[in-house]
């Protein structure tokens, strides 16, 4: 038994720790529908948070909001498949447009057929380029920058709460360039965004960098990634950019007349996170007690629980509470006083689990006395023992935001420790890496396994074939090759050719 | 010929108008999925702003968001089917999870057939009951407020943009409470919230009511919207909302144990609106020269087109207003420099066509004489002249706010003195009603009609179903019985009977 508030400890079992967490705090539950998630309001709040602070970043960066229709038609997927290789095709496909009632059982009507089947957007990628194709003349119309949220839906056989499921939310980004200088800059620069963002509102240190040609998106020139480490050792993809180059824009026929006259075709962008973030907040922040939510996106900073007693001096105790919600909230601290009809001490380890990062708890005495008790979510426990902090009144609302800053600082340079002091860098032969890491078997119980720091020769073709394959086999990627490389020596470690840059190998979400 | 800015004028035709508004004005364009729409930049920028203000409205009546599936199991909806008399069957079916290659065409892969089908949601009643079924169990989890934003899909035949779209966006609230009272209170409450929110921000008077039993949401017990008077007469009902009894819960088994230990089924309501409203907005305020949008739901308050001229003192021009847009967005007012490689008329027009609220124009007299020139697209003529306003540029940043207050007030101004004056309340009879609006060909080019309020005796069943068919047959239908009714006198129009209320009947969208 676990004397945490969660019924499993990472380290007893880090996926069985990862669904007690999404389950006790509130997140997400599995659906009726296969594979589908229901996002609760807790969850649905941390999304929020993530829209509205990386929405803010992608406007600044002078991209517009659109919205496409949830349908591709059938005819669309089957023009990207002819120009990409790799296409995934396991897709919802729309082929009825009414039910019937027959006999008195409700069944699809076959009169209803479509005559062209409609797939659900697995990406808008094909839905976009065919109106940059109309929108697009001149290169005064570039360069294009739109964005867009969305519900999308891809046919998984393996669902996993937030980390990979059949619907999913994201943003996804789509550009048009005159020229591939241009949009190498945007695709380096929404990097960027996805950089600073995951670190500064999400507490999450990431490493940028590109993508090996295997891990590509299909057609792209060019795929980079931000990679995040969770506590089990293994690697997230948080979010990803790409280069397309002119394929898509070729695919799509989407051309401009230059300055020059001469007609020519887009350099094409796109790039996306979705609600697989979470998930990486999760596991990245939570303990045996619950999540650890960054105060940035969480959508409560600060939870009042007052410690009513059903008697007459509740009344001033309540008073009291709200006149302290009301002064975090006039500083825009999102606060909550939590007035629900349950014990405080049940209260306390809701707020505990679901991971608010502040919790005041207001007794008779605090509210007589002027103080303020609560406990950092950051910092709970000293061994088993809560620790609980008491302030002043006015001490408490004055260094609140302070507070809460410190407590963002704190969890990112947990989590920054933890993958600066993780990236392993003195192994030498692909067996030694594979040793390592252990047997394929061992990938979800074989402890915290780091990251592996390798150099290597940047193969593509069969023979980055043949070695995705035997790292596959040990079920190790490789997840980037970093935008900061130190100074590069030796020869790779997987060819024997001079090294040309260090990758970075791991497991992976 | 039009001698304003659209190629169509509304008295000449206004579905016609409509489209043009729809098109010239930037908002959506038709999609290569048939009745699916893209909705452009400027006309998603007026959704967010919709959503922003509803949705903090949403929060303050203690409504927590969630996120529930897209897909809804066939078998919810034949649940609901067998409980719904009138229920709905046109919705999109996913039939298939898979496409394949077949001698290199792609095609459904018929391995690949879904066991139990999935329907796109055409709303999330079923889905979100099955949730609440869960989560409820004592009289301690109630009242409990949800609501969603997502995308929803109906099969329509006949779509036009924004009004009547197979998919579209809405917010869908849906609510348990542990009995009437408190349920029927939600559900007025939250027509409440449309009715302010409709009038304050969309600056569209409404008049609020009860439907007619004929047109209730199936399997409602009551359902309250408000409706909105276009420029040519017609309603557009622009939200609605729904007790729904027990009806719901008994057939999703929603129940909770009270404070006296019985078990109870909840009673729920269910509340929304749409994309539709921006239809709305357009058939409100837009005229010949394209939209008005009122300040509060307008992307950009205030547009600044510089009057570049390719000379030397462009430069100085640009800064002269960079600074105004800085004072003004340190105002908190959203504002646009506009520095498109475009022709400054040009410039002007399209912001005239989409009706941003105030266009700044700056030429190099207004920079070295420290003036602001503008235009008021609320007032954006005199006969065929437009008028052009001009103040010290310190003196247009002081009144900004003020200035935009007037415009959204101008524009509910007109569009109520609109609703006011075009009420008939002296027919008699069924003839003169129908002979008022003319036959039913009439619909789309018979001028401006108004409403008619009848006194009626609030009949059901087979007498209302007939009163029902007798109106359609010219094209009409009862909109509501609003909730702020004068003294009753005489008796139904309709059936001769001692009048019980008030009903306003129209043609409506």
């Amino acid at each position: 038994m676990s004397k945490r508030a969660l019924s499993v400890t990472r380290e007893q079992n880090f996926p069985d720790w990862y669904q007690a967490i999404v389950r006790d705090g509130d997140m997400a539950e599995t659906s009726p529908v296969r594979g589908c998630m229901i996002i609760k309001p807790w969850g649905w709040g941390v999304w929020e948070r993530i829209q509205a602070e990386l929405d803010q970043r992608i406007k600044d960066t002078g991209h517009d909001n659109c919205y496409f229709p949830l349908f591709i038609p059938m005819s669309f997927i089957a023009k990207e498949a002819e120009h990409v290789e790799g296409f995934a095709k396991e897709m919802a496909v729309v082929t009825h447009h009414r039910l019937k009632n027959e006999g008195g059982k409700l069944v699809v009507d076959p009169d209803a057929k479509l005559e062209e089947p409609l797939i659900v957007r697995p990406t808008s990628e094909t839905i976009i380029g065919d109106a940059f194709q109309r929108w697009i003349t001149s290169y005064r119309d570039l360069p294009l920058l739109i964005n867009q949220w969305a519900n999308v839906v891809r046919w998984e056989m393996r669902t996993r709460l937030f980390l990979r499921t059949t619907e999913f939310l994201w943003q996804e980004g789509h550009t048009a360039h005159a020229d591939r200088e241009d949009a190498m800059a945007e695709t380096l620069r929404m990097l960027e965004v996805y950089r600073e963002f995951s670190e500064s509102v999400l507490a999450m240190p990431v490493i940028a960098g590109e993508k090996p040609a295997n891990e590509r998106f299909p057609g792209a020139d060019s795929t980079y990634s931000i990679e995040a480490m969770m506590q089990d050792g293994k690697a997230l993809q948080a979010g990803t950019s790409h280069y397309l180059g002119t394929h898509f824009a070729e695919a799509q026929n989407i051309q401009f007349q230059s300055a020059q006259g001469t007609r020519e075709f887009c350099h094409t962008t796109s790039w996306g996170v979705s609600t697989r973030l979470i998930g990486g907040v999760i596991m990245t922040h939570g303990d045996d007690d619950g999540l650890r939510l960054p105060p940035r996106i969480a959508p409560r900073e600060i939870v009042i629980v007052p410690m009513l007693r059903d008697k007459p001096d509740d009344a001033a105790l309540l008073d009291y509470c709200v006149a302290i919600e009301k002064d975090l909230k006039a500083l825009g601290i999102r606060t909550l006083l939590d007035k629900k009809p349950l014990k405080s001490a049940e209260k306390r380890w809701n707020w505990v689990r679901r991971g608010a990062p502040v919790i005041v708890e207001i007794g008779g005495r605090d509210a007589s006395g002027g103080n303020v008790t609560f406990m950092r979510r950051d910092k709970l426990r000293d061994g088993d023992k809560i620790i609980s902090h008491s302030r002043p009144r006015d001490q408490f609302v004055a260094e609140a935001q302070a507070l809460l800053n410190d407590i963002q600082a704190t969890l990112y340079a947990e989590a920054k420790a933890r993958l600066d002091g993780n990236v392993i860098t003195d192994i030498k032969s692909f067996d030694e890496l594979t040793a390592y890491f252990g047997a394929a078997e061992t990938e979800d119980t074989g402890g915290f396994k780091g990251w592996v720091r390798v150099p290597w020769a940047r193969p593509d073709g069969a023979v980055l074939e043949a070695i995705a394959d035997r790292l596959k086999a040990s079920k190790l990627t490789i997840r980037n090759a970093p935008l900061a490389q130190d100074k590069i020596e030796g020869v790779c470690l997987f060819t024997g050719d001079p090294a040309k840059e260090y990758v970075l190998v791991a497991r992976a979400y």
